[in-house]
């Protein structure tokens, strides 16, 4: 709240129209420059709080309950400082919506902010993200057309047994060779019903049977995550997990329940936003040090919701190799801070081209 | 405690003999009749506290932390019953000690019992223990020569991995589909590698792997209960699970860890006294209504440490069919009270006979 | 057919009533003395072909193709000295039929014999089978009441996916990993659905799927053996293979299906014929030499469909230890011979005692 | 043979100079034009033969023995075409060699010619491949820089278990279920171990084991075939079969045996032939009609083994949608003879420019 408190404050500051309350602590910023009447979006992640496990960059901890920042401070500041630059020089013609997206999973994020209305309020013709990514050299952009980040799905599993003293397995149905089985019969889904082509992963992340040692219990848990970019690669992996999970704990005389969530869209960019991205990149850090082909993330990221609304794109700001994944110690690379900021304004600039 | 109490003042009561202390609550009873040197033994199992999860009777709840009564207060009944009888006819020549061991397996026990001294300090040439048994009609009595209940043994497993974050499954070494594999693997122990003829039984009752939704955990624990009644198969068994345990984490690249430990002894009754018992048995019930070949029981008893110091036999009284198995409203069948202690005097009198 | 040609001269220079054309070879000979009408039946088993790979005496070779003679001649042998003794000597009151039964599976054996009227034409009142046991010392018989040989079912599975490049396994659906869980889930029959005291066997002894290296074959066959002794286990393994083969290719899109065949009764002695037998034998060889309680053995014999018609009682005659099991050169042990023959009169005087 | 006759004299015919006997069936046509030292290759495929069952271009059939011709009659045509025209023309200057590779993989292929010296004979600076697809339209062409043919292993597994009888499963190592294992483990290495946005395929094709329907046997046999783009993919597949086969084996008291065959390299474009070969097509059939982003095809083409000896490019010409995929009356389509030539012709005359 105080970080969305002090974004709000330094618009104000910059003269920039505040808008508040989508998604509980959302900020819009609003700034027009000349008599043109189209409108673009710039979206910022901005993280006060400690991040919940559930988002998945790739460089988040593994360590669960012990998450730690991921440059969503540095994403905030830069974008601020595009907005200061703007406000201040105004060489565009039409608006600037300035999206500063609180990312917490349960309260709010991209999603949240679409379903308040954030682009019936704010209409914009195209709308970008930016992360930054160590392992990536600071001093250059990376970006891809089409599935950049990929659609995360969450998968809850039970396996309804009977249970039996374990000195007597006959008179139950014992739920952890089932759950064992369908763990196993799993892996097939990625390894022979998915075109190799298209990257999948189906990861089964906890498994619980049990509480005693000589006691079968009636019912095993299981859940995890599967990862696509493509819908109907999405579609097979539910449809796949469905007919595993219910017939094999049938065959076993056991009850298999699935609940299946689509949690977050893939991040797709258009190809013409991609360019346009790429145009503004490289007229920071020249054209070699814009990777335009920047294999795709399995990770995922709410701002394919924003994609799935408005064409645009989501790039990639190296963080160097300093600061490696999933280190506790990871911090923002400063040296990223006037590039990403010179990317936003280059692009408000080249898009809303002033006359 | 208070058991313990209410079993050695009554002892004291009818004139015999007190010793406290063996596996802390447990009380043994010492009666003399005539001159004779011979002695045996009778165990009672007495149970103040709730029953421990880990012990196993068929007939024992499989709800953990529902455990229920399952007439270790009608065993002790009887033994007092007999022992006040003995004490006031003297019938018999030679020294009868009535055992009445705690059943609390964290504390006592028969094998603390035999640890801390109880054959040295109460030498007998046989021990005999009797259970009630459900499903067994009252007025009944059931044995068997050779094994009677199962040795039990507990494992606990632990297949270490690499975490990982669940979309970059490349990046770590699952160890969810490790555990799978090995739950599937030990179900070819029974099925493959054990005498048909001789029965087993190898039970994962938990399976434990990962905490988030996205985060490939670093490692699953199971454990378990194996069951046998024959030496080398239980040898098999544990030579079996090593090997699949070890091998098959190491051919996905993890560390399978296993302790295999031998809790339980098979209840193995003598034939010359399981005859003596029968003989017992047949007196107060008539030949009809004794089964001297009652079937195995895959539970574990803790009795079988004491028959792997002495001759004896463990048999079972019926307790008839309206207490049904794992009901919460099991109760001793008062019916047998008094056909169990006519079954132990009996067998005082028959084996020590008065001159 | 020379061996019936053989055998059937034999018992007509006997003096012996011969009847052929039960099961095409099948000989029946006929004895009767004095004017009792109480008749027993003796089979032995002749084989004077190559035999089947489906008969399978535990001592029997497991190399298809090189099937080895295993004593059946002997069995033969003996068979026809009883029947010379008892056509000399006439020292009993009855009727006995010595039943010469070809053993080759395909043609015929003990249930075509049966199912072409051989209880109709030849009312026994008992039947009685023999069969020589390598492991079991020259000079002794072994039995025991109830089950002694095992039921044997047959089954046929076909998994029937869909054909596909091996480069493309999207675009097919995968007989090969389905019929690997199908194996896999197998084994939880006896793992987890049989009472561990009930011996089982569920054996899968084949599979098959595919020809070339680089093409994913439209189906997978599986096929194989079950054993087992009680009528309920037989049921629950036929009712279980039958969920996992149709519901386990289901759960992955295929098609599952299964022929299972009751080939083999399970041989069951009856109490009052194995006690005939019992005293018969120590009237041979003495009491310390006749094992009463040998372990039932997962073979199967189809002497199991003559005691399921008659009472009747099936034994070992040792053939000690120097001829093992699965040896090409194994060979009939003569010394049994007069032994064999030995227990075959004293039967029949025992039995049809003469007044 | 009648092929590689048909291919020479029609080289001769026109003025080429003809090379023979690489690859013993193999036909090399050399023309010569101007005065320059350049000189680039060529190649059709040439198939007089059957198809052996190991080619596996996409379009191939899936019944084993049913071979059908994937148009390599259409391949030479079209080289041959271009072979006169340019003889007739030559509107170049330096060397053009026109490789007709025999496909025959016992005998010869590309990797057959490299061996015996092709390139060492005949240097070029580059050479090209094409190859028709149906599914493409007739009237394009489609190709792709980097990988656009996998690398094709072959695999041999053997699991040596040791033989019994099927009702005697203890006396034995059944290798059925560790078979089965090793299926399910393998699933196990797309699934968790390869990077997700890596394309690989590891397909167990066949799977045999068994000949009785009571007989356990000794052991089974596997193969198939893996497929990839990337060498650190290829080597960790190689590396993980080889740990499951040997591990779980192992973990079950058998042996695991695997032969690793690498057999097709990765068909590898280069970037500058591509750009010239895209070039040469879109002066065929305009730009509209070539795709320069074809997804790369997990089947494999044995013109890896060329492209990675030089640099080069391997592109599809479309064969329409008339004629599918597996489709016995498949035939290659004439109306794209003409293009082919074209291409041919006109790839030649851009790189070896006439002055």
């Amino acid at each position: 709240m105080r970080t969305a408190d002090f974004v709000a404050a330094r618009l104000a500051e910059f003269g920039i129209e505040v808008h508040r309350g989508l998604a509980k602590t959302g900020v819009v910023g609003t700034l027009k420059a000349g008599s043109g009447n189209r409108a673009i979006g710039l979206r910022a992640d901005m993280d006060a709080l400690p991040l919940s496990e559930e988002s998945d960059h790739p460089y988040r901890s593994d360590t669960p309950g012990k998450m730690h920042a991921c440059g969503h401070d540095g994403h905030t500041a830069m974008l601020l400082g595009a907005a200061k630059y703007l406000a201040e020089s105004r060489n565009f013609d039409g608006t600037v919506h300035f999206i500063f997206q609180p990312a917490e999973e349960g309260e709010g994020g991209a999603k949240v902010m679409i379903e308040e209305g954030l682009f019936e309020r704010f209409p914009v013709e195209a709308v970008f993200g930016m992360h930054n990514m160590p392992g990536i050299p600071t001093g250059t952009f990376a970006m891809r057309k089409g599935p950049i980040m990929a659609a995360a799905d969450f998968f809850f599993i039970t396996v309804r047994g009977e249970g039996a003293h374990g000195a007597f397995p006959q008179l139950g149905i014992d739920p952890v060779p089932i759950a064992a089985e369908i763990v196993m019969a799993l892996q097939t889904i990625v390894a022979r019903n998915i075109d190799p082509g298209k990257p999948a992963v189906v990861t089964v992340t906890q498994i619980h049977a049990g509480h005693g040692t000589n006691i079968i219990p009636a019912e095993a848990t299981l859940c995890g995550t599967t990862r696509s970019f493509d819908a109907a690669v999405q579609a097979t992996i539910e449809k796949r997990m469905r007919e595993i999970v219910v017939g094999i704990a049938k065959a076993h005389g056991a009850k298999g329940e699935i609940t299946y969530e689509r949690r977050y869209m893939p991040t797709i960019n258009t190809a013409e936003e991609t360019d346009l991205a790429a145009a503004a990149a490289i007229e920071v850090v020249g054209a070699e040090n814009v990777n335009r082909n920047v294999p795709e993330v399995m990770g995922a990221e709410d701002f394919g919701w924003m994609l799935n609304e408005r064409p645009g794109a989501y790039i990639f700001i190296g963080n160097g190799k300093g600061a490696s994944l999933h280190n506790p110690r990871y911090d923002f690379n400063d040296e990223a801070l006037a590039l990403g900021a010179s990317y936003w304004s280059r692009l408000v600039e080249s898009i809303l081209k002033a006359a």
